[in-house]
């Protein structure tokens, strides 16, 4: 297989637009992409284009890859439009990557793109269910992080306000971000004070619906040197699982732990080596529960990295400086690309105000779909300068 | 690259199956085209799932591959799941085959399922749209044939009889196919005097709603000896382009004829070593585009394919055998890998009595997706002995 780099990276800034379509957020996103990449659009040979909710919610209809490459100018080539609930995509990057890998184009492109609010408010709220059949007696994803957080705070003695902590920090982080839907940095007691959703957790603890876009652009190194003189960020791997997804108290390694596991022996590294990360904060407990499946800290520690502000911008391993799902927003199919750009920005340096200092490897991880029955997926990726 | 084999096929029988979900129709097919490939189903080592229109209809959620595959007893594996209208099927195996030659793993699934038949059946009428901002006005996939058909018919002195004849051929090749939908074989005379949807389309000339879904095995030739003793069907070339669709008099090369030239020259034939295809004949006339779009005859030479009856299943170019979409039916996501099915049974020689006489090529073809602004999707696969 090939080594595969990232040479371009774009998103739109995330938020409510009731007045953009899908078409026109991921025409910007894959504007801003293959301006990042100094690239010819017709040198991209193949996309893939992860959408997760958009066509049940507001588009009612497939093939939507087709629909916003056709409105970004891209005719003809081959589109996978792919799927994976909050995976969706870093799985449409992986598709990228494997295209490039084997030899199949030198260029490729991902693409992920969501449109969570409707003008019928009932349509988005569909958005937020957790397609279990326990839905309708409310017990959807805060419930569901709520009812399984217990035992877990009262074994490491975690407590809300840990949760709180965390927020914080991706709420500051957030307001550095001109792409993040929440720019306004909330305190700890802000947080906390917040409307309960389900205790422990707080509004402000959760992420919300979203609309937006963000695109990647990968090739081989050869390729690469064509088009940009910027660092070449390696994708040292992108790996995909799925399996039973991170409640508290499950008696499986958790699909997290599996995904990293791989990542890190393809990559041939270890969590030691990771210095910046960006994961999936649907809530911001979950993100302390990753510190744990990702190895970042060993288990039962994941409080003293909140305490130690470890996981802060200034801290000795930085997690979700674009301020994460919690305050960037999710539009879920846009989620792991997003997470992908500021990697790609931060291993550059290209960060600004929340830039982490030098970092040389980075990783992303995003887990999701309909965790009680069924299979979830998990994708972990590495990225190296 | 490594060169990939089909080591296992399997399908339910496409029909109305209001009592069935997608995870009991996929579960089905998984373990049918197991037990064709004999193989331990813990060597699948990652799956691609096609679904394109039940996300929206009946099941209104996503990581349909990981429901279906966990009603069929995998945990853990990859799953990637793919959309591409009536392309989705072949998307799935272009999939599965690229992770088998680019060395991801030895053994991979492709898996197609739809469910269209709702109780609610407004909703399952949806189905039948077009997506496009006309269908209110009727304009949906029978018109957009219709109305664009009449020009071909003048200037190639194509007559409705011709796609009537091509519908009675499909529906005698149904007749002998225990998986497909309708299985009386009609007459030209009572196709003509079906009722009318759209001059010249009759009912009997349009595929329907249907329920199923088809699923097959790939593998490297050293793995798939380990596990059968069959002939191993080899994937000579798997093929996704997106462009216009091929309603007569649009002034591009159509897509079909594009996927169909990258899978020659990868497979190193021509269209005249075709032995058996199946092909896309969401209508009958179709079909008759198709033969020209593929090759298998010059432009406006479909006319006389049809009378000098060449496409049956005594002919020399035997198309659709299994009854082809207006017969066998056409579940979208499952149509591409029920083609694949069907090919590699005729391969192999084990299609009874539609068994075409001992072909060692085959080729299928889906082309679909919302087709008036938009780019589409087409596929073209060629499958050898």
């Amino acid at each position: 297989m090939r080594d595969v780099v990232v040479i371009g990276v774009g998103m739109t800034r995330f938020g409510k637009f009731l007045e953009r379509g899908m078409p026109d957020l991921g025409r910007e996103a894959v504007w801003n992409a293959i301006g990042d990449a100094g690239i010819p659009p017709r040198d991209i040979r193949i996309a893939y284009v992860a959408n997760a909710l958009g066509y049940q919610l507001t588009e009612l209809k497939g093939t939507i890859g087709q629909h916003v490459l056709a409105a970004a100018g891209f005719f003809g080539i081959p589109i996978v439009n792919v799927e994976n609930a909050c995976s969706s995509g870093s799985t449409a990057l992986r598709g990228a990557c494997l295209e490039v890998a084997s030899g199949n184009c030198d260029v490729a492109l991902a693409l992920g793109v969501e449109k969570l609010f409707c003008e019928d408010t009932a349509r988005s709220a569909l958005a937020m269910a957790s397609g279990t059949p326990y839905a309708k007696f409310g017990f959807m994803f805060p419930a569901l992080y709520a009812m399984s957080l217990k035992k877990w705070m009262d074994r490491y003695g975690v407590t809300q306000r840990h949760f709180a902590r965390v927020a914080a920090k991706n709420s500051h982080n957030g307001s550095l971000n001109p792409n993040a839907q929440f720019r306004k940095a909330l305190t700890v007691g802000e947080i906390l004070a917040s409307r309960v959703i389900a205790y422990p957790l707080t509004l402000y603890m959760c992420s919300t619906m979203g609309d937006g876009a963000a695109a990647a652009i990968v090739a081989t190194r050869d390729a690469a040197k064509r088009y940009t003189s910027k660092p070449l960020i390696e994708v040292a791997a992108c790996e995909l699982v799925s399996g039973t997804v991170n409640f508290p108290g499950t008696p499986h390694v958790p699909l997290e732990t599996r995904a990293a596991r791989l990542a890190y022996e393809k990559a041939g590294i270890g969590p030691e080596d990771i210095n910046v990360a960006e994961v999936h904060d649907g809530m911001a407990p979950a993100e302390m529960l990753i510190y744990e499946e990702l190895g970042l800290c060993r288990e039962g520690e994941a409080a003293r990295l909140v305490d130690e502000e470890m996981t802060a911008i200034t801290g000795s391993i930085p997690v979700n400086p674009s301020g994460g799902l919690t305050a960037k927003g999710h539009p879920v199919g846009a989620t792991g690309l997003a997470q992908v750009a500021e990697i790609v920005w931060q291993l550059r340096g290209e960060a600004g105000p929340r830039q982490v200092k030098d970092p040389k490897v980075g990783l992303t991880e995003n887990a999701g779909g309909w965790v009680i029955d069924d299979n979830a997926a998990c994708a972990v990726t590495i990225l190296k300068r």
